[in-house]
């Protein structure tokens, strides 16, 4: 009997989230406030977010304890399936073994509940009622919705109005869950209403809808704003994903050689990844190679500065030490909408100026043919996003295939494509276009790059 | 720890399809042809099926193998997990205890691939290479389409051509798994063509389009025809999923008291309940409940006539005891597309004949008024289908709350709601209707039945 899923029995989910920051080889630089320029403090951070969160961020404690009430949330989906991905093994005619660790059976189709589940969770325990964030292609969005509904805390999603109204489905699904969902700009804050004022037919960006919720969030005492990806904590939160795959690749008697997964912000393959590379900072496995996977229209990490930028694109939030291309750059219109950022998690950044991962990118018509590929042998519809990863771990197998070798693959696979049909679509009729490293843009936008002082 | 979901390890995955012929206390009536009204033979069944499902259909052996290289592709997503709906008991403030089998995690979204994969596979193995299905709202078609990839078999769906136009996110996702989807009516065919003629704007409809899959495959020698419940052998392949649920059920230290599921032609919810009635059967528990739930719309089990009819709207398949409003009735437009046949599988119909499961029917607004209670508890967004038996799953826990009863009631859960968010919209915007019992359009539709010699 071939055993392609492992199952992790819930008493073996892990009750623990592992804290990368207790094994850096050097710590994280600070983060800066926008005004001073000065690393910021906690305090500085207490409208926005609960107090538990903070001590997070910057907490160098191993691991940090899963509350019980919180890990009986997990339980309404976790642990995900590891899988054996042996329909694509052979179908690639390679010797290579192929595993992927799937997030999207939860309710809300990917990885985003980890972390949404867990902020609800601090701000209800803080007493604050209401929640405000942003959300593009509106994962991250349903997530945090499906959070309120299970915490009781009211949630309100400014979406980017270009994809409120191209992706109704991800705006009925938050009202499902009882989520407020209003396009962006919109007239409830000034913000919005500046915008409209001078361009009624905007389309809305993700930088200014983060700028209509932190201003919602500091205009009202109940309530705080969410981020879905980039922070420490969330990354954190992310970490369940490589706990679980940990055990359950040791059920399977194997062990990565490989780690692939796509980064947009960074919180999905981070969250798989940071549970094994402290095996490699602890010289025990000196070989794993950790592959993160990103657009080449959007490449942050091959052709991004390292350097203090804004985590959005007006310039209200703390400045973060990452490889940016610019906090006012706006990446082409890629299908896989969650990897359309210009910045990347400060943890990722900082691990591979350190040389511990290493990135690649990708256009989007080869990261779809894999996906087609992966839909015909698995199954399963993954997102625009895993497609690119789907496609690295492809050519990675192929490799082995010509050197003989039987390395061990494991794909972070974040979720499915369940509304991104349309971007199938296209492919399968001959119209999806690849976009040129849009360089003079990312120039333009690298020499705005806000001045900190000297370390 | 609350254990929330039960998983089965694979090699604990049943081998076997359970086949309630064994244990009738009365067998079936015969199926007739439609030109002779005589009991069908074997061979008249050949142009359309391969002969292990012809053999299935009629079997009367209690454990039929699942054949060893399918039981590898069931792999791929199996075993399903149980889950226990603590959250929502909690918000009914039920003493009742409430699991669920949950059939949505697979790639395709619902229980279709446990018997798409199946009629591939049997098919393949007699040298078919190309098969043909109508599809309504597009479930059935989706899983046959994976299927086909799975097992290298052509695949063309009809798929009714309102819904092609309305959901084409459907269309989208069978030729991502490499099926070819036309709209029906089409010229491909000759019903199509004369159709067209009368009537060019026809939106079409599932009779239509059985005409049109049945007469494409009987055109050709290297063509089948595929049908996605029903049918004895349909309902024999989804038998695995109430045997995994036995297993699972017995790991929670649990027996349902009741058993819900919702009957559009049958095949999922017997899936669940057939490995059940046997200890029903056996007198081994006798009070075991077992409700089907349909539309009030469609109202096949609980007011229709039981007696000899069509499988289709045009009259060209062979002639089934059933409950049946009539081959001739179209059902309003509920969202429940799955739900909307005039028909049921007659094992079902035979076992209420004998007065050993119930049914009731439900107005949809109810239906995802609890559907939307399910969301906001459990966190899954439910399929129009089984929202009607969440909805009488969550009454029979409020009797209980009533009662002080702690009744274990065990929900068949057939899949998510990911392509009909339109209707939960419908609903939260007060704009869903109910439609009354359509009296008329039945009394005519049962009319028409055909004439057969008594028995």
């Amino acid at each position: 009997m071939k055993r392609a899923m492992f199952f992790l029995d819930q008493k073996d989910m892990p009750t623990h989230w592992y804290n990368i920051q207790a094994d850096l080889p050097e710590p994280l630089p600070p983060v800066l406030h926008p005004g001073t320029k000065q690393p910021i403090t906690p305090d500085d951070l207490a409208p926005l977010f609960p107090m538990e969160l903070i001590k997070q961020e910057v907490s160098t404690e191993r691991w940090i304890e899963i509350p019980e009430e919180l890990q009986d949330v997990y339980r309404t989906w976790r642990p995900t399936v590891l899988h054996r991905a042996y329909r694509l093994e052979k179908a690639l005619d390679t010797p290579a073994k192929i595993f992927y660790k799937y997030e999207g059976t939860n309710q809300a189709g990917s990885h985003k509940p980890n972390t949404a589940t867990a902020q609800c969770y601090y701000n209800m325990k803080e007493g604050i009622k209401r929640l405000t964030t942003e959300t593009g292609a509106g994962q991250w969005g349903s997530a945090l919705a499906m959070s309120g509904a299970f915490f009781d805390v009211e949630i309100k999603v400014y979406m980017v109005r270009i994809s409120y109204d191209q992706k109704p489905y991800r705006r009925i699904a938050m009202e499902t869950w009882g989520a407020t969902c209003i396009p962006s700009p919109s007239t409830e804050t000034k913000a919005g209403r500046d915008m409209l004022e001078k361009w009624p037919d905007c389309p809305g960006s993700l930088g200014l809808a983060i700028s209509e919720a932190v201003e919602e969030c500091v205009s009202r005492d109940d309530t705080h704003y969410t981020l879905g990806s980039v922070l420490n904590h969330v990354l954190l939160h992310q970490t369940i994903i490589g706990e679980e795959t940990r055990k359950q690749m040791e059920m399977a008697d194997a062990y990565p050689d490989i780690i692939v997964g796509n980064t947009g912000g960074g919180s999905n393959y981070a969250g798989q990844f940071l549970p094994w590379i402290r095996d490699k900072i602890s010289g025990e496995k000196p070989d794993l190679r950790i592959i993160c996977v990103e657009p080449e229209s959007c490449p942050t990490l091959t052709r991004g500065l390292y350097a203090y930028d804004f985590g959005d694109a007006v310039g209200m939030t703390p400045l973060l030490k990452m490889h940016t291309l610019g906090h006012g750059f706006i990446p082409p219109p890629v299908h896989a909408g969650g990897l359309r950022y210009h910045g990347m998690a400060p943890i990722i950044c900082h691990l591979l100026e350190l040389g511990l991962v290493e990135a690649v990118a990708e256009h989007q018509t080869g990261t779809f043919e894999a996906g087609v590929k992966f839909a015909r042998t698995e199954g399963i519809i993954t997102g625009p996003e895993p497609c690119h990863n789907v496609k690295v771990a492809s050519d990675e197998a192929l490799k082995c295939k010509e050197s003989g070798e039987a390395k061990t693959i494991l794909i972070a696979h974040s979720g499915h494509g369940h509304f991104d049909l349309a971007a199938y679509d296209k492919y399968l009729s001959g119209e999806l276009v690849d976009y040129a490293f849009p360089e003079e843009d990312i120039k333009k936008a690298l020499a705005d790059l806000p001045k900190v002082p000297e370390a």
